[in-house]
């Protein structure tokens, strides 16, 4: 393997996951050939996982969370929808999302056989009116992010609780929050269960946990939701099995387990604030430059580059796109303002 | 996470896993952080995955092979039949899956909406009549095991073919392959794809291939197979993607390749004679104490303890077993003459 080493995280700004923490990667070697998959035979590991729910329950105000350590966001965006579906009366099952909704509900509205009803957004969060008009008897989940993948934006939870409440209809309220699970409880938003009457959520350690991948989560607010999720298990010592995987990755799990311990609450709270400043501080000097630039609310910024992102690229820097053509920086912890300031360097240079 | 240690493997006899190859374990040290799921930010993780992918082609004959590293055989499993059931027309997809199938088929068929057809065995592999009855025009696959997960054994994988041939249905055959891919190059066994018209294959690295998890192993005949995956993908820097995660572990990518790159062909053939005649040993010192035992035609063993299974757990042996009851040693490459002479004494000593 000498000829292939990994890229340095230097110049991406575009991945929502970062640099894991040298206690979450360290704990990640020592568990590598673990499976939580098989918790009667991998005890341990097992453990582990109860404390990364708890934890997650901490983040997201849930006293006594029902949950698993998935592979990720989309898996657990899938199952939320999956036990959703699964647990209503209807043939033909539709989800209400909003415009800005990760494509893992795209994904998994495929896979699962349900339909997608996209809500149009305004002001970059879901129109409400338009979740009403959407929903009727045969939606099994309401879907609200809580920090969008494009704009870092929050819809508004606890009014979809009221809709939902209001309808009286027996849908699920499911919480995205994959990406700012891990930011939201360190500013004044409302997100969480506490917030609103939220079933699910997804929340991954992975993304700015500092967990390595793949640890995403799925929280829930009852154990029996989970229990529409259980296939028997034959062969393994355990008897039933919540997640969609079979096998599953104990270094995901430890090191989850050991982020949550080093970082909750002080770490995290301090990797906010530090990389909402450097959010805030981009958008400014690329507002003073002229590009149109979107005001960050969570550590996102998108602006309008005026064509530079490929130029950008050939120096090295990896940006996303928004689907409206700007250009998108993700301040994970390894985007310091040193690295930005190479980057408005390069960005004047091509410009 | 001083007080958490992973159990170690030694009394570990229930698990399709084992111990990675020290290469395999440094790659995935290595590549920690990166993310083959996004490919064109991640680009070298995305050149190994190209490596392991024809690697494994090598494994199952397939000169151009298509494909992906999955989070295990039962994302491999349920993509394939979630493939099968998009190209076909059939609004009451049915899969026919023999009864010594993995439990990731009922999975798959509950989240794919897709119902499940058991046929019954035969002498431990699938009976052909059962199949070609259960087969009709909403069947869209048909799977194969290339070696079981209670007794290690293959079913008539070229005679499946011919059926569906003879059938002339249009449903694909699927071999899953997920633990025995590593040990059938080493036997006459009639398996892969230039022994049958195979279309789709299950085949983890992260089992006998002694690559961590995550890294399970989806193949297909041709590339159009898996356009029936694909997913358009915003915000990434690539513009679709056939997993069924987002984020993927690059470690697991990583120490595919090395693993491959370590063992191919000549340390998986000793591996594979190393195993099996220790498998066979184990059966014979078995038979020759009396015990009921299914002779190992590749490496596990069944056979029945008489209730011995719970004590031996309390002297730290995690034997799973099998649906009749059997006790099962799944023979990995760290499972020792030496264990088993332990494990023999301690059998003596609680029966």
């Amino acid at each position: 393997m000498q000829e292939s080493s990994p890229q340095t995280f230097s110049r991406v700004l575009s991945s929502m996951c970062t640099e894991p923490h040298p206690a979450a990667r360290e704990a990640a070697e020592q568990f590598l050939a673990t499976n939580p998959g098989d918790p009667a035979t991998y005890e341990t590991v097992a453990d582990l996982e109860r404390r990364v729910i708890d934890g997650l329950g901490e983040l997201a105000r849930l006293t006594t969370p029902a949950g698993y350590v998935t592979s990720g966001g989309t898996e657990a965006n899938l199952q939320a929808i999956r036990l959703a579906r699964n647990r209503a009366e209807t043939r033909t099952p539709n989800v209400v999302v909003p415009a800005s909704a990760h494509f893992s509900f795209t994904k998994a509205a495929d896979v699962l056989g349900v339909d997608l009803r996209v809500a149009p957004l305004d002001e970059y969060r879901v129109d409400l009116d338009a979740v009403a008009e959407l929903l009727d008897e045969d939606t099994v989940a309401v879907v609200g992010v809580a920090g969008t993948t494009e704009y870092g934006r929050v819809d508004p939870i606890p009014a979809l609780g009221d809709l939902l409440a209001d309808d009286g209809t027996d849908a699920l309220l499911h919480v995205d929050a994959a990406w700012g699970g891990f930011a939201l409880p360190f500013t004044d938003r409302d997100w969480d269960f506490r917030d609103a009457p939220v079933d699910t959520m997804t929340i991954d350690p992975h993304k700015l946990g500092r967990a390595v991948v793949p640890a995403g989560g799925l929280l829930a607010r009852e154990e029996s939701l989970l229990a529409n999720l259980a296939v028997e298990t034959p062969y393994l010592e355990s008897t039933s099995q919540v997640a969609l995987t079979g096998t599953r990755s104990g270094a995901g799990v430890a090191s989850a387990a050991a982020a949550l311990e080093a970082l909750w609450p002080d770490g995290y709270r301090e990797q906010y604030a530090t990389t909402q400043a450097t959010a805030e501080w981009l958008a400014d000097r690329l507002m003073t430059r002229g590009y149109d630039t979107v005001p960050p609310e969570l550590p996102i910024v998108a602006a309008d580059l005026n064509g530079a992102v490929a130029p950008l690229r050939e120096r090295g820097w990896r940006l996303a796109r928004t689907e409206h053509g700007e250009a998108q920086v993700v301040v994970g912890p390894h985007v310091t303002r040193e690295r930005l300031q190479a980057l408005l360097a390069d960005l004047e240079a091509v410009a």
